[in-house]
């Protein structure tokens, strides 16, 4: 595929670091990334954290916004009260095909609903739905779990759409060949779950584009052994926020324990560089944000306390599926052959 | 309280690795914990696997029984059909006051089922729910989880039960003066979640006996904030095998990257004590078993893999609910009165 030098439209007023962390995130990502930032929000703001940087960096734009959906407001409300704020400007960028994607560590809420109203449900999807990427048992794998939050109460269809956007995404973005899925449920057997599951597993076994394993039990989400898991937004935001803390206490934990005692100070200096590892690996942070799959566009939802790598690594991810064509992708999945598709970077 | 010397009914024959780590760890108790032990399944490879142990412990007596619910049979079908099958011989012990409680790491489904038909449900409870202590982010405080995965699909005076239950066995057996309680959900406000979140919120809020304190979005489960967590089954079932199998991720990912290099190698030597201290900590296995409460006499459900400390440590976990009187708690609970409950040893 041709590559086309990407154009990202960040959002600068969202989050609880916003404006400082978003627009150092963004200046990073302009300057390493090879991408044209559109910067949206209070222009006088962000030009004096541009300041700070020093530096020129001429591929980033600042793009007037006024006003921001708060973390107080309900989301729907909010965007429609607020047709100029940082959120809503930042869609219709990509609207007006001005940019071909949007990362905002604002209100999650929020920005689904003006990517639903700016850019619509790409036809066939019912729901878009919160893909989490997770890191798994193995160091170089990978496994988008979907949905993490947009939808609460699930029809099996929405599922098997989910199933098959995780399928484009991993196969186009995470280059997995023939992603395997995997249906969140309480068994292995068929006749495992509640009502959803059961139904689910039909329709997923079913589908001659979806590579479905089987059930997925909790303990099989980072197996390794899936590429895509599908589950209802409850389930999935439950687990994601889940191991976020789990990944927090664990740090704790060695911080804890591995200095202990008078063997345990000398070992953990020596140990510090595979400290560093081990926190890598483990940290969630350092894995950017979640995709909002199912709109026109591409949309990556960066946790709340993102911080400036984060939000780089958000741009990175909406590069990547920018370049892969990830939306025409799924807008071209209703008439998915597999046998015929290919990996096609 | 006047204790009583507990007698404790265990399922030799449920398991992967019974009889012989069920046997093993039945011994250690019998030999370490003051409890009587009544040994249950095929009295000749029991016999065989105490006298592999050599020394005589007085206080286990075997008590036979014929066959064993597998894993592959439905569980209310198996129980019906063999009603001299070990979980059911195990649970008849306790309905006829022979014992007070049942230890079984067989098929998890099977031993609710013959709970259920074998002892009854506690008047006033719905539904028995499986309930699981987590460690939390505090090294000497836990948290009691349900349900875990007897039930599937909940209706919320169902999580109002759960609830209580857990409040019973927080204060008794964890000895929490005013447990905190918490609803899993996906927000922290009240309208926020599914119609179950939303209706179970607001039984929660009126009932004077649970100290609620609110939703506990994923990353609460563990903060140590809670005493006990109520969910349904899927949600939790989910997350407590998700919890199992990322703390031996978390424990793999270490194992690889802390011996890394020659700094590594020096250190990690260094470090073993401390390893095993964080091991301990992370480590599931170390915890024993979950709880079936609601049904009338003490039931602990091991996991299917147990080996003997596991077994040791459920037939702990066992001793302390019978000690502390939990299933007559539970019977009163109808009745419950916050002001006047004191801690009760």
């Amino acid at each position: 595929m041709a590559q086309t030098r990407a154009k990202i439209a960040v959002d600068a007023m969202g989050g609880d670091n916003a404006p400082e962390e978003i627009v150092a995130g963004a200046i990073r990502a302009a300057a390493e990334l090879e991408v044209d930032i559109l910067i949206v929000g209070d222009s006088d703001a962000i030009q004096s954290e541009i300041d700070k940087h020093g530096n020129t960096v001429n591929n980033i734009e600042i793009v007037p916004a006024d006003g921001v959906v708060s973390m107080e407001e309900e989301a729907l409300v909010g965007v429609r009260r607020k047709p100029n704020a940082s959120i809503n400007v930042s869609m219709n960028l990509v609207k007006e095909k001005r940019s071909q994607g949007v990362v905002s560590a604002g209100h999650s809420g929020a920005a689904m609903a003006a990517a639903l109203l700016g850019l619509g449900r790409i036809k066939g999807i019912d729901r878009p739905a919160i893909g989490a990427v997770f890191p798994t048992m193995y160091a170089n794998k990978s496994v988008i779990v979907l949905d993490v939050g947009a939808n609460v109460d699930c029809k099996p269809k929405y599922l098997e759409q989910f199933a098959l956007m995780g399928t484009v995404y991993s196969k186009y973005v995470l280059e997995i060949e023939d992603p395997k899925v995997g249906l969140v449920n309480i068994g292995e057997e068929s006749s495992k779950g509640n009502e959803l599951a059961k139904e689910t597993y039909k329709l997923l076994s079913d589908n001659p584009n979806i590579s479905f394993l089987g059930n997925a039990e909790g303990r099989d989400v980072l197996s390794g052994d899936f590429d895509v898991i599908v589950c209802d937004g409850f389930v999935g935001n439950v687990l994601l926020k889940f191991a976020e803390a789990v990944g927090e206490i664990m740090l704790q934990i060695i911080k804890e324990e591995l200095p202990f005692g008078i063997r345990g100070k000398i070992g953990a200096g020596i140990l510090k560089p595979n400290l560093k590892r081990i926190k890598q690996r483990i940290d969630h942070a350092e894995h950017g944000g979640a995709l909002l799959l199912g709109v026109n566009g591409v949309c990556i939802v960066s946790h709340g306390s993102s911080q400036a790598p984060s939000i780089f690594n958000a741009i990175r991810i909406a590069k990547e599926a920018i370049g892969h064509g990830v939306i025409e992708k799924i807008q071209n999945a209703q008439s998915l052959d597999r046998e015929k598709l290919t990996i096609d970077n």
